[in-house]
């Protein structure tokens, strides 16, 4: 039997523990450490690997510079908070380990930098686990887009717009970061979920790149109003002044032209969407509609057609051998899917599917649009990440769970 | 039998002949004279009066200037051109008449200036028929608003979504005034069948208004695609280089925090839409959903519901009288329900539903857009065109067709 590959897991909140659950059960995959800042949390984690069938339990700790130590480690997955994972990966990186880490925005243009930087010096990738590339309409459009159905590209709109009144609210009660973030800060904080598969259908850092953007926050009212319906208008959350706007709208010019429109919205009440958008001379895929309309096929002028009847033919590949596999995993299976890209860039030692550019470009936002915001909404340049290697950095990257070119041979779920 | 209602007509190209008919048709309105720049659409709107049974027809003239020296005039309807409107209105105000104009936007911020000048030196009503405004949906919301099912509002959203392609490409042949400004302009040259219904949601210019907008635009393809595609690569317009970008993405910030983002897509395939969102505290309309959701009435936790279902309860009056009346006229009959608004307020000598500070804020979008986009997406001011009125002026307008408050006693449909 071959090596499993071994892993370090720190960070196991709400959304670690599940993510630890998913990669502890793959089988070729050896848990080798996990950390928290809870012990409690150690504890649960450690609770979940013994249901799991781990016979020896392997280290817990809330240091996590300790696992880095830990012999024939390879990798580390950091879920951890929106505050801490930058220098968990930079650490992971100076040890000579892959990385990956759970989503979120990034705090300074140098950290991003930082980033960069070490994943050059080191040799070692860095992956922004985006798992809404891996979703399921997005990787149809993808293909799609490759395969020339929308014809050049022009605009594209995504959102995180998700009612989390309540998480927010209770982020003292319930350890969540995103209270303090909202507490202090101003600007689209959680870019990614939108933005990570708009810049894989425009091809940004491979003969694109995102070149400056505009940021307007709306004032800042829907966790007020949440607090007093379900706390009373003397709970101190009911009076304060947060800062993050309760919309955030971030325009991004793109070099060859296009333009990206992100909504953060998550303190209001609505239905969920990720409200992706993409459109191009020859066709539109809405999110909000299930709809695409394709000149070339569409039988109706101006009606939409439903995306679900172009799966049969426009599926994308790993999507397919997933399908057969059987799905598993949260949130539809993209969760299953972006591990599975870390995971087995780090078996063949190859580049991760979202590698270190992509990552530091769209956690970049984040900081970029709050710049913008407290600047008036004036626009800001966007750094260019690679150095210069986005002009002919075309070819995309390879490997079995790549996004941009699929290579199923020997493809296996685990 | 009382007076009928005096009116000049100028502009009778595709759009202006409907609206001919329409207000021909009214049995409380005389159409004192048509005015066009081409003897053969004068010809046509006299022969459509002709068809109307009216026996001794008005005067047809390419100089609408003698229109306003017809003995008992009261008033100008102007589908003209988006560059030849404003003249005509302020022309028409000097001469003691009402005037309503066909939408567009601004060719500059002076000319909105004029507008409001004129029309308080001369105390005449000058107003932008925007009929979407009179939209069953967008009347529908108004109402909600109103009676608070929104809580306080903090976002909107909107768009001229609509392919227009082969409209804008053959202006030559259809004498359609998109094709020059296209050519030369690059902003949201449409901006109010959006705005206008969001601005009336957040109360603009009775007690908010708008302060600043940033814009981007991206690329212009769509048209030189669509050319070649129907008229080969030889074509001039296969290959001229359009100022207007295909998507102009604008986002305006309100002096109570509200942002509102909107679209200008006409150059691209893709379904009709005009993408109206509104969001507040305590819920939120889609129309690309057809949904609402509503903190205090929704059954479902994050579930859509349809807004149709909340036509019985929270139709706007105004459209209930509507309905039983008989529903008339283009565009689902907000192009009646417009006229009519204007109508019934030159017949009792009141203010229009859509004033000039209303008509001149709607259209300077289209020119501070274009500012901001040639400013690299620069933050630009949004002048206040009520100089202050809008502080203390929050009684809404009033009269049968009024869209900030209704009263329809002695409402008739003519």
């Amino acid at each position: 039997m071959r090596e499993k590959v071994k892993i370090a897991f720190v960070g196991i909140g709400s959304r670690g523990s599940g993510l630890l659950k998913l990669l502890a059960a793959m089988t070729d995959v050896q848990i080798v450490g996990v950390c928290d800042l809870y012990q409690d949390r150690v504890d649960a984690g450690l609770q979940s690997l013994k249901e799991l069938g781990y016979k020896k339990l392997p280290q817990g700790t809330t240091d996590y510079r300790r696992l880095l130590e830990v012999p024939g480690v390879q990798a580390v997955v950091t879920p951890s908070s929106w505050t801490s994972h930058a220098k968990i990966m930079i650490d992971a990186m100076e040890h000579g380990l892959y990385v990956a880490t759970e989503v979120g925005g990034a705090t300074s243009i140098e950290q991003c930098w930082e980033l960069v930087r070490t994943s050059k010096r080191t040799g070692m990738p860095c992956m922004l686990l985006e798992n809404c590339c891996y979703g399921r309409n997005e990787m149809t459009v993808l293909n799609m887009v490759k395969q020339g159905l929308f014809g050049e590209l022009v605009h594209a709109e995504g959102g995180y717009r998700h009612d989390l009144r309540e998480e927010v609210c209770k982020g003292k009660e319930n350890r969540h970061y995103r209270l303090v973030n909202y507490s202090h800060r101003n600007g689209d904080v959680y870019p990614t979920h939108d933005l990570g598969p708009i810049a894989k259908y425009l091809g940004i850092n491979r003969g694109n790149r995102m070149v400056s953007l505009t940021a307007m926050a709306s004032k800042s009212v829907g966790l007020n109003e949440w607090n007093r319906r379900e706390r009373g208008s003397e709970h101190p959350l009911s009076n304060y002044k947060f800062t993050l706007g309760d919309v955030v709208t971030t325009n991004i010019k793109c070099a060859h032209g296009e333009t990206i429109t992100l909504f953060h919205d998550t303190s209001l009440p609505r239905p969920y969407s990720r409200a992706n958008l993409l459109q191009g001379t020859k066709g539109i895929w809405q999110e909000d509609k299930q709809g695409v309309y394709f000149l070339d096929r569409s039988p109706k002028p101006h009606e939409w057609e439903k995306i679900e009847d172009y799966y049969a033919e426009y599926e994308h590949p790993l999507w397919k051998f997933y399908q057969d596999a059987g799905v598993r995993g949260g949130h539809g299976g993209m969760d299953y899917l972006v591990l599975r890209g870390f995971v087995e860039a780090v078996k063949h030692r190859t580049q991760t599917p979202i590698d270190v550019y992509d990552t530091a470009a769209w956690m970049s936002i984040t900081t970029l649009s709050e710049d913008s915001i407290n600047l008036g909404s004036m626009p800001v340049a966007i750094p260019d990440f690679t150095d210069g290697a986005w002009i002919d950095r075309e070819p995309p990257l390879t490997g079995p769970y790549s996004l941009d070119d699929w290579n199923l041979k020997g493809l296996k779920a685990y």
